[in-house]
């Protein structure tokens, strides 16, 4: 029996299985130069592997655009890695190599391919870097493709089994039926990204950043898969097996039950009152958020309109968008953030400054300070949208009193103009502050007397509190929203909030984690904001507490000054 | 007459004069291609410039080091310089475009420098990025030597002038007649940056990073340049001369008294006893601080150890120069700060992995945590050297009790091991931890109770609390440290450490700066470190203030939520 704790999870669950290891080799077979007479052979080679590849993707796109909306998104991958592949520039890369350095075709993909690669990820855009895994996934293929080898080996999976691989492709995940894919268990990959995504959307169990485990699972090995707390067994005895079985069956009561009661609202057994909302980031995922249940969205993120296409939405666009968005929620609350650029976040169109440390940076109401052209036309289309329902404005990574003094007198020019050309708005539209910068903390008492709610960002909170980056792995152990600055700081916040009586909501990934929502429950949050699929699960753990105890337990965490969870 | 108050103060202080106008012109004369016969005459032309270009670094390189101890560093830049010449490197890529693309010898020189420059620009390490600095200078240096221009115009200074330039190399600051020179202004340029070292070294009033100014002084134009609040003006009407000369008097009264009271006690009118220490970053440093009549070494910077060499230094090397650090300053105070490294201080010889964000990363007592052999011994030889006189450890970045715990049990282990093998230090040794991140704010009052003292590193803490980048020019007008958020923490932690009876230091920019000395008092800082040279103008100030009356204004200034100064 073998037991690792590292992982994150991706999506919740329990799984268990054989074990199907993907193990591949797709470095060159041979590192040999060639001979000058065999220049024309190895390039034909390529102009084969090419000619399978385009066939394979063209296949795959075709069967990834007639899947349901919410996964035909790989369609757009594919549609890329086509681009790499007919576009002349690798073409030209690798054939270069062959006829002038005498590399093998293998050799010469890797080279090119390793070129290309370093120039996406040396660029300063998250974007651009995304590039480079693209650029990877194409160099696999066609290197299986020269290798003789099967696309994957994923068709010798055959039983319903626990996946254990370095990282997957998005090719691999369409390869993969995932009838038979009971969990998923990654070396590599982060919570946020493709495999993550993925194994939400199917609800299979994931577990990534596992580190070093494929050396240590023999194929087909029995594997417990506990994506509620984080471990992975294998070879278990009987004991752990069936302690195994019995969590996976509470888990399985417990969605159940938080299913059934997802349309109750969410009030305390004392009698509390809470808010549970939905964080989207398209028009579409406010819709689907509308079949929760949810009692609003608590984040609206408008950064897609800006991503979607190669130049700024207009008003028109932008106006649309929040618009549907705010119909789909039938007058139910719409918290939009304007534009969060920034930081981890591009647009290839939008060049920002390249930046030592882009979180330390311009982003965000920051960028939107400096650029009022842009930060008005949202404005205006927001304003346009609160015609339709219930809108409120929120400001990201305010900072100084100053800034959202300057947005607030921003926004009064836009609705002067609206009411001037007889354009309709909501007079009454709410604005608030996401509270995500240590600063912002300690002058939650002025900010408060300035807007009519807050939303706290733990996300950016902990990493500016402790001063680590949530993003890189070397400071993982240290970024910690449990820790007691965090607590304090929610704490703080909230207090100042309700001394000014406005609420208080969350939307960071705190406010989803189930752990955490008896302890914010007792430190007064008002809203809980996460996304869709997780708000059952918190409604049900809210609708079981007491308030008063939670309260109590709460001003208990805080009085310590070590870390008690997370 | 014009006006600009964009500028950075890199050195204080007030000149005027007739501007010196640095104009050079250093792109190539012409870009066209040369035919295939006159290449080796090309490569020729490349030879003798390369040639002339070693007789002057030669000839540099002697009169550098020759100078005075304080100036001698140059001699390392210009060694660095004759190797970038000398080295095949940068021949073999020049001579291969004259040869391959047919370039002309400068347009092959100028591909050659940006090809090396954005390699090492690329690189995430502080040390060679500023190589790129050094190969950029290497190519002016030719390029004029190439154009038959002199290699500057600074013979031409002939009478006290007010240097004006885009940025000034080590090589022109050298080659200044410096008698001649009243003052500096740059356009581009930082105050950690060469100039303002070479400028604050040479008591020449600087302002860098002013901007686009060049086109509009004429050379000989009248300048007044005010580096005590930020200020240059040209052809300035009588009334501005004369109010100009006013303020240039009254500060050089005020310099020339603050230095002849330099040695009194640094006491305020109603008896409140202050510590005014010096930062050191080598033991010469703190020899040199010593002749200041500071009473001790509020910081000295262990870096240096670390950085002069390419290796780690041994235990011995380490005790030595905190030996001799500790006995320059003679039973005075030395409080040595624990290996700072990570964020922008890269060791060439210990690759830090490459990070995003890299002030939220991996940096200080984070490496030294995760590399306990590292830190052992460092602290074993500041523990040796405290037996020679009053020593106090610091830890920096301290954002976890935990953390801090951690390290004082590996000093604990330290202190035994050394108890065992017989070798002396002062088992009194006071540990300490500088306040830094946000985390360290907060959770100030639990911290106070596990160390002997405290110290703001106003520096940090600013860019943190604010999320702003110090070094991003994009958020420099965010940076500030009179932000009430940074401000309040000061006081809270400030009261936090008195509750626990433990002193309260300052070691960031804040402490050294006029401007804010009788707030910090008011606030109730205790001791207040910052470069020597400035410690006589603050002493001055903190001696003239009334501490009541200051305790007053602090609480005042507390008051507001907007930024007072800064």
């Amino acid at each position: 029996m073998n037991i690792w704790n590292d992982g994150k999870i991706a999506s919740e669950g329990y799984a268990s299985g054989p074990a199907f290891i993907v193990q591949r080799d797709e470095r060159p077979a041979c590192t040999d130069k060639i001979r000058e007479e065999e220049i024309e052979e190895e390039i034909l080679r390529f102009d084969q592997a090419v000619e399978t590849g385009v066939e394979q993707l063209r296949k795959l796109l075709e069967e990834t655009q007639s899947l349901p909306v919410g996964q035909a998104g790989n369609a757009d991958i594919f549609a890329g890695h086509l681009e790499i592949l007919t576009d002349c520039t690798l073409y030209e890369e690798v054939t270069g190599r062959i006829r002038r350095d005498l590399e093998n075709v293998q050799m010469a993909l890797q080279l090119s391919a390793d070129h290309f690669a370093a120039a996406f990820e040396a660029m300063d855009d998250a974007y651009m870097r995304e590039r480079a895994d693209d650029v990877r996934d194409v160099e696999r293929r066609l290197m299986l493709i020269l290798q003789g080898v099967e696309e994957t080996a994923f068709h010798t999976l055959r039983e319903t089994s626990v996946v254990v691989a370095a990282d997957l492709t998005p090719s691999d995940t369409v390869r993969m039926n995932m009838d038979l894919v009971a969990g998923i268990i990654t070396e590599k990959g982060g919570v946020t990204g493709h495999v993550g995504i993925i194994a939400r959307n199917s609800g299979i169990p994931s577990l990534v950043c596992v580190g070093p485990i494929l050396s240590k699972i023999r194929n087909r090995e029995q594997v417990l898969l506990d994506a509620e707390r984080g471990s992975i067994i294998t070879s278990p005895d009987r004991e752990t097996q069936e302690k195994f079985c019995r969590n996976a069956a509470a888990y399985r009561d417990l969605c159940k039950k938080a299913k059934e009661n997802a349309d109750l609202p969410c009030i305390t057994v004392d009698g509390r009152k809470l808010s549970v909302c939905a964080n989207a980031g398209s028009p579409e995922e406010a819709e689907q958020a509308a079949a929760y249940s949810v009692d609003g969205i608590g984040l609206f993120r408008s950064e897609f309109l800006y991503m979607r296409q190669r130049r700024f939405p207009t008003e028109e666009e932008q106006f649309e968008a929040y618009r549907s968005a705010v119909r789909s929620m039938g007058g139910r609350e719409v918290t939009i953030r304007t534009l969060d650029i920034g930081g981890d976040k591009g647009l290839d169109y939008f060049q920002l400054p390249k930046e030592e440390n882009p979180f330390l940076g311009c982003r965000a109401i920051r960028i939107c300070l400096k650029r009022p052209d842009i930060f008005k036309t949202q404005l205006r289309a927001i304003l346009r949208a609160s015609a339709f329902g219930r809108v409120r404005i929120m400001f990201p990574m305010i900072a100084w009193v100053e800034e959202l003094e300057k947005a607030l007198e921003i926004l009064n020019v836009c609705k002067k103009e609206l009411r001037e050309e007889g354009k309709l708005f909501d007079e009454g539209v709410e604005t608030g502050i996401m509270i995500e910068t240590p600063a912002a903390v300690i002058l939650a008492q002025e900010l408060a007397s300035r807007v009519d709610f807050f939303s706290i960002g733990t996300n950016d909170l902990t990493q500016y509190m402790l001063a680590a980056d949530r993003g890189n792995p070397e400071v993982a152990p240290l970024y910690n929203p449990f820790h007691p600055a965090v607590l304090r700081s929610i704490h703080h916040v909230i207090r100042a909030g309700h001394e000014r009586h406005i609420p208080v909501g969350m939307c960071g990934e705190l406010a989803g984690n189930i752990e955490a929502a008896r302890l914010l429950l007792g430190l007064g949050l008002d809203e809980f904001s996460m996304s869709a699929p997780s708000t059952p699960r918190i409604k049900q753990e809210l609708r079981a507490a007491n308030y008063g105890e939670a309260v109590g337990a709460a001003a208990e965490a805080l009085k310590s000054p070590y870390t008690i969870l997370g």
